[in-house]
């Protein structure tokens, strides 16, 4: 298995296959992978492309992508079943024939041996290449990858076909493909992204208003997601990489001086990595209660590496009594014509409940509807109070949040830790204007 | 905004814009759902793509599949900023032009005036739609949807083009779009999804054998993702809606007879899903006891609408004082030379604590290193204790999960799911083989 030599790769397409990703039935997450380790190096990505388990299919779309680009990444299709068929479709568009490669089938041997399972004989289609091609090394599953190349008169395409579970792809793209690669030398691609919470899309464009037009180098855009838009800048020309990165970082100073007030943050981080960083910075630290959440904010909060520093843990008080019995809030509150779960009055209990028991520098709690079922006439679907309890008191707002149960869970989210944020940062302008803008 | 009149729909492709998917700064979630909804409705999927803000390229896609499918579908693109493209890509690839629409200016007027928000100018470019075509309307953002044709002498394609926000684009396709279509009549697609536990997916397929000949009808297929194989059986052709269904279900019967114990779910029906179904029906709950998984084992309990029947609750005990004091694990331990908080004794106690003072009929407790940091040499990365409590005792096991931080999380969940699911269901076949593969 060796590595192959490459020409320059200026620009690649992203090839995802099979009937569970066109069927809809599993999301594709490797196009994103593959493009952000592809942009990184300064590679331009021209499509993603998700074919079903058709070879003619499959092999059609090798054959159109590849005069195109200079490179094709694959994933999907190499496992040992008959609907696995990305061996023989990179075949058909390199107009190559399949051999059995004797050193593939050593390596599913060993890997075999190595998990005291048995080789069922449909692994060893597995260890099957195009006669001009090669396999690359699977170090976490069964499935080799592929190398070959589809060629013109005047234009060569490197392919490399990965597996699709992504605990294979990742290391084998790491191991197998990325030392492969010659990003193009003269050009530059140079990418910073700002995010910002409490502005719709448009009131921010109207903000940075000519810096967006089309024709500015860099270019920038705006996205926006789950309550959160990021202005995207952007610098693809032929610049010395210095220059190139100082026109961005201009271009973001602008947009600082335009709309920084709402910039929680820079490049990967997020609002729950801002939020715990500060924290850290300052030796504080979080606690979470969460009951129609149910465990989504600790979730995003213990997803980033580290966050044990400053994040204790937290309660998930589904039930009503898990509210009374592990966060102290009063029984009196359930009782009839009480506030109830939904309330004001449990949100700040269970958010200064969770602070006290937990000995943290401020606790986030969130109580409310989030559907389908379980809305009232005074408190429907998307009723949600969120209240942050911190050393000198709380702050408790409702929220009305649009969207089915997993946006109502996912904005829930967002809007704790904004509020978490704004308290941190000390910013005063007016609250998440773009939150509660879905607030009817 | 009229509901335009369409041909029979047999065939699809997805369009998805933005650079944010192309840079790999965002991850496509639109793609599936409406392949959900189109192959729900029997409408082919031939392809999903995705391009960047790049009007040529976007146009050019157009152009390329309209011949190919009676539907293209495209979201995003329609926001109110110059790097929004979808309307002048439309009218490029139809070979009409742009014209302003009244109506839709007012409704965009109307939802800014509701809001109680400023229209910024740039806002009105919203209005604009090809001259042949249609604006749909938007209940739950600024962004008009369009709709257009794009005609050759023989052939029609009807072009829905949505906004890219989920919870708008979710909700203007079920107003707008699926009113308007036809799927084809004599056509059927039947599908059944069973989901398995484990078992690998070559040992799977080794025991459906012939099953999987990709000459069957119906196909049977096998995905495998984050521990879980689900076996796909797919009807495609002419036969009677009933004809079909029943040939689907006794392939499923087939696949029942030769792997069935390692089947835990048909349809859309989860781990957790069936884990919580099981508990309701018997009049029993449950809790959990979080350390490494931060919440992410209760997200996946109570992401399922109507848990709170049988989910309780739970504990995210993150920091070791947390599962001292929240859940009563002895502090002993924690100390030099004892087992640590990764260790066998400690998730017993977390998972007969968390019952102890939940009330639940069986608690889940995972404790482990997802890492990046945190690993020794006894304990590498990977390292996860699981302990099920139940009323007449518990079940501790220890696995070695491979991957990243994320894979590790989320395997960990499947494995804990997995033990509630044997121990509820009585299984008793070897445990979880394809999750102690990995246990390297």
């Amino acid at each position: 298995m060796t590595t192959p030599a490459a020409t320059e790769h200026r620009s690649a397409a992203i090839l995802s296959i099979g009937d569970e990703l066109t069927l809809g039935q599993k999301l594709d997450t490797n196009a994103r992978w593959l493009s952000q380790q592809l942009v990184d190096l300064g590679i331009s990505i021209i499509e993603h492309v998700t074919v079903p388990d058709d070879l003619d299919a499959h092999a059609a779309a090798l054959a159109r992508l590849a005069p195109r680009c200079d490179l094709i990444i694959s994933s999907g299709g190499l496992g040992p079943t008959a609907d696995d068929l990305t061996r023989q479709a990179l075949a058909i568009a390199a107009r190559d024939t399949l051999v059995h490669d004797a050193d593939g089938e050593r390596q599913i041997r060993a890997w075999f041996a190595a998990r005291a399972r048995s080789l069922a004989p449909i692994n060893l289609t597995q260890a099957r290449r195009p006669s001009r091609g090669s396999l690359l090394e699977n170090k976490h599953g069964t499935a080799p990858g592929l190398f070959s190349t589809i060629e013109s008169a005047s234009h060569r395409c490197d392919v490399f076909c990965l597996p699709g579970p992504p605990r294979e792809m990742m290391p084998m793209f790491d191991a197998s493909v990325r030392p492969a690669l010659r990003p193009p030398e003269g050009r530059v691609i140079h990418t910073r992204v700002l995010h910002s919470v409490g502005l719709g899309e448009s009131d921010l464009a109207q903000r940075l208003g000519p810096l967006m037009d089309r024709s500015n180098v860099p270019l920038i855009g705006t996205t926006a997601s789950g309550g959160i838009v990021s202005i995207r800048i952007r610098y693809e020309g032929e610049a010395p990489r210095e220059r190139a990165r100082a026109l961005v970082d201009a271009a973001a100073e602008k947009v600082m001086q335009l709309a920084g007030d709402y910039v929680f943050a820079d490049g990967h981080d997020s609002l729950a990595s801002v939020v715990l960083r500060t924290l850290k910075e300052r030796g504080q630290s979080i606690a979470v209660v969460e009951s129609c959440t149910g465990g989504t904010l600790a979730e995003e909060l213990t997803a980033i590496p580290g966050s044990s520093a400053s994040m204790l843990g937290g309660w998930i008080t589904y039930s009503n009594q898990m509210k009374q019995t592990q966060v102290g809030v009063p029984t009196e509150l359930f009782a009839q014509g009480a506030p109830g779960a939904v309330s004001r009055e449990v949100a700040r209990a269970m958010a200064r409940g969770g602070r006290d028991r937990s000995g943290a520098s401020i606790a986030l709690s969130i109580t409310g509807i989030a559907g389908p079922d379980g809305g009232t006439p005074t408190k429907p679907v998307g009723t949600v109070w969120i209240s942050l309890a911190h050393a000198s008191g709380s702050d408790t707002r409702r929220f009305s949040m649009a969207g089915d149960r997993a946006s109502i869970r996912a904005w829930s989210c967002t809007a704790a830790l904004a509020m978490a944020w704004q308290h941190l940062a000390g910013r005063s302008h007016p609250l998440l204007r773009q939150l509660e803008a879905h607030a009817e």
